[in-house]
């Protein structure tokens, strides 16, 4: 069986693993499309990102789809050719946070192609996988593969969009129209925002997000006082949601939501970020980071199914897994690429 | 000018009134299109409903659009000719409930076509009435007055939907599919709700509310255990809107409904509800009453304006004003009505 | 070892129980101080309450406090002669409520000395228990064991407590001072509500009430017309909890409570409430259920051990378990006793 | 009358202003006793703080507490002889922000002794001031001019608590011991937190604040490493307050607060502050402002009028107001001094 493994910076290895054996309550399952996320990008171009960094060979990619191939003895409710999206997050489910609901923060976590412990946790861009039945959601007929790899992103966007708490009738400003921003757009609709402004440095992004659903785009390079006007009366965006990772958008954006508004962290930048610490006292703004998801996968999924929302058209194009360089290499160039998904068949 | 005056139960009339002078910060509106709320039918049916009773001739009416006539000297961005929805709620500002944002609680509330404090506030079935300026929402290009008439119920679900909270991804029972069960259906959906079961014992408002995103319906008089799948580890529902006003579907729902769950009480029912108080208790329900709306009426119009919400599946007729007893007899009849209108013109 | 066994309503009997077993992460412990609950008393007096009943022989208690006699091979932090609370409560930790953060919803629970389930779980009435040593919560030196058996009571008022959100400022009304009502007065406190005003229709818990800091208490039998000022401009107080299962007092409450306000019920009544849904509608009242606790018990100790709460006043008499009889029948008699304990040594 | 008016930086004079005129709605009020605090420190040291400067003879000055001289004719329930403390904050009531509940952030605030608008807000540093009666908060009996001078600062830390929702059983820390950071230290305790640690690099404020209740005080300066066993596990605490202004006491306490843990930020700074975004996205930490306070000053006066609070360990000293430029210097002096009071008799 196939598998696309980083082994540093720039190599990124087809090797053959073994298929792995199957215990009472898991599930095979053969993979069929995976799609590339920004931290993929980061283990290949940089070889991790922040504090993370690669410390041995880990087969990358979170984001996939696939068929179930075989069942565990315990496993009900699933069946053999069943097509599912698969959930890459395990939390322990006993520790502190587990108990308290917030198993994103698990002290325990295993997260499907992370390098934040030591053995990494391998991951999901391979022919077949074994996983917990709990991580199997099926998807309803009509469904294609690459949406169903696209649950894992939605989710993300699904989680931030809970921590603003309710959006039905709010006014929402998206800065980075990224696949975790376009999906904000996505989400904060589907939650009922009734205006949608999304901002970005280049076009191909921001007439995505315009597809999906931004009332309005801005290009904050061609036009940077274009947001001056929401600045009237300490500001009139009820909910930011950070998604650029870039300080300026951050900074530019306190001036235009408005005094106890919400600002949603959603990029990781780099490292430092400097800002106007003042605006936050005075207009008692409430910033709010946002990582990963729990059950959001599953509403996400249901979202899909149900035809709540349209994924489609943020696929920029799928590539052979064993084009996975060509695939890395369009995925990082934003003037061209949206989501790109790998076609594991 | 032509008014639709109440007198007493069942004494509707046809009088004239002198067309109103206006003050420099209001408008002059004809009105073109007016819906029958509930209220309107129990002071027609009844005389009043509850405490409330009719002590004076009354025009009846709350739920109208249309057009600017003329404006006061001091109106800005209202032209004459605008098409609007009309806001029938006139909170003072000033007392403690208005200064905590709570202006549906105002202490000194005029709403139009009630006869909750003497003299009664004058309704807006005629065909001038004078607003304040503040009192109008611009309606868009393509909108019809039937929709416009209907922001007013509209707004009223939305508001009982954000007394509920967050609804993106979770599953909710409404009970009753009168016009507000209705409208909680659409704004549930508009605000992400996942699963929408909707109940009633007629088949005509289910066929509705199936026909506006209702997952599932169940006549509950034809199906009385339809439910009892539900009732499983405690309970499915995250959400119940009871907008029957019967006591019968608010008990039956206690246990369907997930402990910690939410129970927004819509309907007003006659008089005294008696509930097994020990499943609220030992579920720990969260039961919330929802009364009329504030902001949400301007949220109404934008949902309306951006045709992110259809409510025009939701009428039955449209009859002229002359024939309202006609009107009023039809939208008391629940297998054949849902929302009927009254032209103006 | 002895146990107070109920075996039917009045039928509580001491028998002999062996010293059970000890396993690794468990702990032995001598039971020095037990409190009567209202649960114990209905099983005394009634076998039982609302649809649980007993079934089979069970031992009473579940408020207790002791000394640790021996401890498993696992356990760590827990030494030998080491005095604690014991909590009596034991979720699964693995269901869906208890993965929420809901643990006192727990599909699986085990509740000291209650019936709710077949086989019963026995209850902590006896000389000796066997505990998981996460159950056991150290007392601060100088800490009365009598104080100690009281952290339960404490944590369900503090839970309560928390159902109400923040009370800093609030102006709160009781209803109902048996000890419940007694320990919310204590935790509002605590909490920082402003204005605490207790009602009963019995003298004793009046004044245990004003003992412990109720700025106000008023005999509602004898007084039944005091609280009308405080229905005023739709009600003053931001907080009821009702802790009578009175159904009287609970609609009498609702006119005093304002818009908006919360209203936690408490009490367990017999059976069915008669409600003015109106009242709950009109003024969009939150009704909220409360039932026992989770992290709330380590958070009473805690309030104990640093002598942020005096539950001292509270203890009406501590009896030896072999009067169980006369102890349980002082505990019934509000117009005598508050908290009655038993001592098990 | 004498007043004490600051011109520039290090330039405030006594100067001799007529006594106003009284309307109908008014109160005339004797200042007896007024608190520096840290802006009129600002205005006085540096002439401003932030972007706000002083461009014209400004009347310092906003936590007074005085005797009623006149009521103008129209004023119910005060008279002349009553002892108040003086709210300083008059929002219009009428602006997008008020009609929210949002006083605080007014589009048309005035606030005693602010340069924030031009012409300034004129300060409460006089021997004779008139206010609107709704500015008067009655004192108790016993209740000295000192500590109703203090409601002002106590409901800005009452604000502040406010905005991390509730505290009852929580872990707290507080960063920075002036009088705010103090004050938080005992609206927190009022507020039933069972953990507070309060940092500083400065002895004398520490020794305040163990004084006020923190239950530990670290000296930052002599201890930098203190802090690190509350970082085990993601972190212990479960709500900051950050009153140092500092960026590196808030970098510190990111490693000790909880994943959702909130952070309350309390001080300004003067300008830029550099923070690690990533581990407010990672721990989704929930980082608010807070600023001043709206229904707090009359829960600040009820806390001191029932004696819930003990404000009185604060006063470091009270001096003549002609003695005003040696009272600056003494509040200026961390190491001597907490509050600081004038005396305008």
């Amino acid at each position: 069986m196939d598998a696309l493994v980083i082994h540093a910076a720039g190599d990124l290895r087809v090797e053959d693993l073994a298929t792995p054996a199957l215990a009472a309550d898991q599930a095979l399952v053969r993979v069929r499309c995976g799609g590339i996320c920004g931290s993929d990008l980061h283990y290949f171009q940089h070889g991790g990102f922040g504090t993370i960094r690669l410390r041995e060979p880990m087969v990358l990619g979170h984001e996939v789809a696939g068929v179930v191939e075989a069942v565990g003895a315990q496993v009900t409710g699933l069946a053999v050719g069943q097509r599912i999206a698969v959930c890459p997050s395990r939390p322990c489910g006993a520790c502190r946070f587990c108990q308290l609901g917030l198993q994103n923060h698990c002290l325990d976590m295993r997260y499907y192609g992370s390098a934040m412990r030591m053995p990494h946790v391998q991951g999901a861009f391979r022919q077949q996988i074994v996983i917990e039945a709990t991580q199997a959601f099926a998807l309803a007929d009509g469904i294609g593969d690459a949406e169903g790899a696209m649950a894992e992103p939605l989710a993300v966007a699904l989680h931030a969009v809970n921590r603003a708490g309710p959006l039905l009738g709010r006014s929402v400003l998206v800065t980075g129209c990224g696949p975790i921003g376009a999906m904000v757009v996505i989400a904060a609709r589907r939650a009922g925002a009734t205006r949608i402004v999304a901002t970005d440095v280049v076009e191909q992004p921001l007439r995505k997000a315009a597809r999906v659903g931004a009332d309005e785009t801005i290009n904050v390079a061609a036009q940077p006082d274009a947001l001056a006007r929401d600045a009237l009366d300490k500001g009139r965006f009820d909910v930011l949601f950070e998604c650029s990772g870039n300080a300026l958008a951050l900074r530019a954006a306190f001036d235009v939501v408005r005094p106890r508004g919400i600002v949603v962290q959603c990029g990781l930048s780099g490292g430092e970020v400097t800002l106007p610490l003042n605006t936050v006292v005075a207009k008692e703004l409430d910033l709010r980071g946002t990582f990963r998801f729990h059950e959001e996968f599953g509403v996400a999924v249901r979202l899909i199914n149900q035809r709540l929302v349209d994924l489609k058209p943020l696929v920029s194009a799928t590539l052979p897994y064993r084009d996975a360089a060509r695939a890395f290499a369009l995925a990082a160039d934003r003037s061209q690429a949206m989501k790109v998904l790998l076609d594991f068949e």
